[in-house]
């Protein structure tokens, strides 16, 4: 794995770094971490990269990569920087043979989310990108069993995802997270749509298997002086004729990371909350109410992918980190497959790609476009 | 008090008349608990009400109440029949000087709700609408806590309110409740929104001390065969501002009564849930979250509201029928001071009445309207 | 229902009435409810009874009574005095063919318990002991389940009663629930396992349907200058190879009445806590746990002992009056089959009484001796 | 590091790795992973290991590592055996420089860890004992909220481990990890106690900085055929007055890893339970409960122990395998420390070490002793 963006102090960066690290399957081996040079040295050495492979810039890294021997060069390009930062690394990156990890958003507009879509066409290359709450094993697991049909046809759903942490106007204030994720020019059209929106919308479409087809949204800017929307609500139309409601907020003060979803069918209901990610709650019309919980021992229902997607057996809790090593492990055992030509388990490739990442940029578009309208119900179209 | 409806077998005539009686300072004494005649004998005689009270419609128990004496007649007449029989009696009973006690939603219509106020100004009578939920101790503490500003200026407000009874056809099923609450010609325009959707939009208004001056609806019929709505989601724009979203849903299968309200402001946020009543959570931006617990030792904040509605030390829980008891003991204390010519303590006059029903009327109204509409956001005119 | 003690301003008097009316069965009648004569008058007027039935002293009340008519004077007597004052009138009660409810622990001395029991056996009269907590419908729903063998043999019960409420040496100032229960001349031998350790070891046999055999306790004063226990921990042995643990304290800051029960048995456990008495939550060993929940329209589980014991649907909770008020009712509805010489239902029988009683104060008893001695296992000898 | 035992398929050797490898400071060089030959060749491929530091035994790795330069040589042996093969490669890797890192119970007797004591103290090397929950950042944030005498001067102590795994007699059954922990011969003299009972004693002490000072045991061997105790209860005494309740149960079906402590001061209690792990709960005699939650962002308390044990900010749960993590940074950091000469910060030297080996060594022998005494109270002589 080589790394653009992520130097000492970035949020994201490291976190990506314990997740990649954590099945031992994979090892940062070259990086370009920061634009600012000293910062760039100082951060390789501070994570044990060779000298020679402490890049200053992706460009750099990505051609001397590229001229190295197969088995040595990196795998794989992971680009953790802003927004507006994405589109660049991640062409260049597919155009010398790289395979890419991304964060979400996954570019700055959905015209460039195409072009990447055409090149990995092109080359047969895999993409990763990082909607890491997909990663949960009980998440999975919630997918699967809307999948089975146990609960019936889906009815309606309701996702929130509510922060707090934007309530003051930090961005002013030296915060460099909220600065960038507030800022049009680096985080792109919507703010909270874009940053956490993004993922209600795709957790709701991965557990239930639907898509959303129309939307009515009312996108707000609560702190005065904010450039994008910190808040927003938006009416959801599914397809096969289900309905829902998400809301996403950064100004729901006391909040942490409150992403929550809840499915119900015609015979019961599902939910499930990310901040106590190893419980999964079913309730039935017609019998008790039934709690799921994550672990390798994990025999209740029969589907494998809530227990290949733990490291511990139940009551010892896997969290956050965990959930983002899945998707790293996943995309390196289906990298490996495709490396080594084997066929890869249906499960391995259970991870967001190109196509996700295109409906994202659709829905922060379209999002944008219906809270500025005075028409109700704007067709989701991707 | 005397009985309007609530005949042996009937739900919510039962649980008024626990409610009443909870404090010991309401005795029934006279019902017109059935159009059955019969039902109307036996549920009399089921309650120890004499004979000669037992009256078989509600014109015969006003028109023979109103002629004894003052000490003997009942103080007021509450009202438990379906939603198109309210307003008939309520008028009866306000034109012969008694005061009422009525369910929600509280007419047919909102021109009903108009007369009974025309007729409550003209007369000086007391009016008591039942929205339970606003009986509840931590729901006072809560309105209070607003009201102090310590939360600092409303920004946002969730409140949902999901129910799976509805799941079914319930109504073709035999299911007496099912069946009146969802036919037009007896419940009105509005199916769940009425039915619930009012209680979650009073409950948000109460709360917040905010009042709803904008809504966009989306109202569904999710049980095939069925003819009112059954689930919506409604975004609101409040006073002052703030913003927010209504979900209600009759079928949301497994969910029983959920109620649940999250008020944010600029320095924090507060939950209550109905099915966990007597917690009421603070979180903070910049400090540990806090639990509030009901009981009539509850010292943590100043407001008496919370305590002179409990009737036990914390840890001894009170639930539904002791909200509904406080709506009926603030309502016979209001009403027993008026009697007495002497000052009402201001809590006793925190119960809902007629304003409450218009509002609830419009809101069924523009509830319904917005929902049939192209048009994004309506006015909520009351 | 004829009252000793309880007048205004004490705590479990005003419970008491508001159980015993809640089903609109039992009608306060005549009460002796204080030893100071101006508060027995006035508490007699508050409480809406005629003068010439509010009686300054328990002799006086029973003896006059007794001299009514059948169809007049009060059917039982209830006693809410400090547990010295117990056994007088309740002894008198019996003796003059009154019925009798009272306050656990049932006397000062197991002697004046076995003395009741002797009478009741005479009389044929019935004894109702508040032991609240046996009257939750999902205590009675844990108890049908154990009962069921579906949990398979019992191996382990954990019961812990915390309170915090004793946490400073309150009884020293003006605290009058905390002068008597403090007091061995008023409360007998044991304070926090008298007041709440015997309602632990209550519940811990009712649900699990066996009667504990030996005791190895431990009992602490931990606030300086206290006269009675205030805390303490007992191993336990029960009947048929089970074991436990009983945990009392009245120091455990920040408590409010948390009395929880955990059952474990071959198959799987149940948990249940009165805080949030609503759910019973069962646990197993090859499948998810189940949560049951209150309400009178539960059907998960086929006994009859959980909905007969509620009053609303789920989703509505019910607290510590209603289950207070089963214990009225099913005494009611048991000594109303009585009087009319029919058969009562086998439920309405399930209610605390003399054996209960006697056995809660053998543990008293017994626990008392444990603490104090070297030995390691005492027999619970009854 | 150099690993002994943990071959593929061990449960507790993957967990190391993974926990040592989180934070980017350890590597795995070395390993004698199993006594099986092949498997340990097998599971040294597997981990990338080197086949020339891929040993077939501790003996042969501890004296080829010892003979390479220091910087290539591994710096400390992680032994993952089971209990009866503690011993023997913890002396001999300190003999030969190497720090230590081992499971608890640290050996097979008391004697053993004295001798490891008496190696430690003459060599100045290191030892970790992976008692792992000490290294949640809520279980630190305990400890120095008790140590900050908040809650006043500590009254009670709860402490419980309940699990259900052993619900059966699993070591008949082929479950390789039940078949040595319940086989005297591998896991010493006791078995619940041992292997859980420990690490609840451990908890209690750390938390409230109170040694146990007597205790009064009764032990249980609840699945017959069994051949050590597989559930207990233990009433303590602390240090300081204190007295307290341990708990421990592999046979309480149903339940996972409930490890669970509550701590009781004048002024309030604390509780942390080990299957919520981010959350922290503080009760106060006098005002709201207060929910405290791990997180790196997290200020409510000047501590610093929580967040530096934390890498996500709040609401991104981190879990068992992160506070696994938290151990093996800490000891990494002191280890780095003491190599470079440097002095460490306090809370890198925050981990469990050879004292509490000894003294859960002796917790063993003491509760063994206790629980097949008639004696009452024993005193926990270390």
């Amino acid at each position: 794995m080589g790394m653009v963006g992520g130097g000492k102090d970035a949020f994201i960066g490291a976190i990506h770094r314990i997740a990649a690290n954590m099945d031992g399957q994979i090892e940062l081996v070259a990086g370009a971490l920061s634009i600012n040079e000293e910062l760039a040295r100082e951060s390789g050495k501070m994570l044990f990269l060779p000298e020679d492979r402490t890049y200053l810039n992706y460009e750099e890294m990505i051609h001397a990569e590229a001229k190295m021997p197969a088995d040595k060069r990196m795998d794989f390009v992971t680009i953790v920087t802003p927004n507006f930062a994405h589109f660049a690394p991640a062409m260049l990156a597919l155009e010398n043979g790289f395979n890419v990890v991304i964060e979400k958003p996954i570019t700055f507009t959905i015209d460039e989310a195409r072009q990447l879509k055409k090149k990995l066409d092109e080359t047969g290359l895999m993409l990763l990108l990082t909607h890491t709450y997909s990663g949960y094993p009980m998440v999975k697991e919630a997918r699967q069993i809307i999948k089975s049909g146990r609960l019936g046809k889906v009815r309606k759903i309701y996702v929130e995802y509510h922060q707090g942490w934007l309530s003051k106007l930090s961005e002013r204030e030296g915060n460099a997270q909220a600065a960038w994720r507030t800022d049009p020019k680096r985080s792109g059209k919507a703010g909270c749509m874009g940053d956490i929106g993004t993922h209600a919308a795709h957790l709701a479409e991965y557990i239930s298997g639907l898509k959303i087809t129309q939307i009515c949204a009312s996108l707000n800017v609560v702190v005065p002086g904010r450039l994008l929307d910190d808040d927003g609500g938006v009416l959801l139309r599914f397809e096969e004729g289900a309905t829902g409601v998400l809301t996403a907020s950064q100004v729901a003060a006391g909040e942490e990371n409150a992403l929550k979803i809840r499915v119900y069918g015609e015979h019961g209901g599902l939910e499930w909350a990310q901040q106590e990610p190893n419980t999964l709650t079913l309730r039935w019309l017609d019998k008790p109410a039934e709690t799921l919980r994550a672990g390798n021992n994990y025999k209740a229902w029969e589907s494998s992918y809530a227990t290949s997607n733990c490291r511990t057996p139940g009551g010892h809790p896997e969290g956050y980190l965990e959930a983002f090593g899945n998707l790293y492990h996943n995309f390196a055992r289906a990298l490996s497959a495709k490396i080594n030509n084997e066929k890869p388990d249906q499960e391995w490739l259970d991870f967001p790609g190109i196509e996700d990442g295109i409906r994202g940029m659709a829905f922060i578009d379209n999002v944008v476009a219906s809270g500025q309208s005075d028409k109700k119900w704007f067709d989701h179209v991707v």
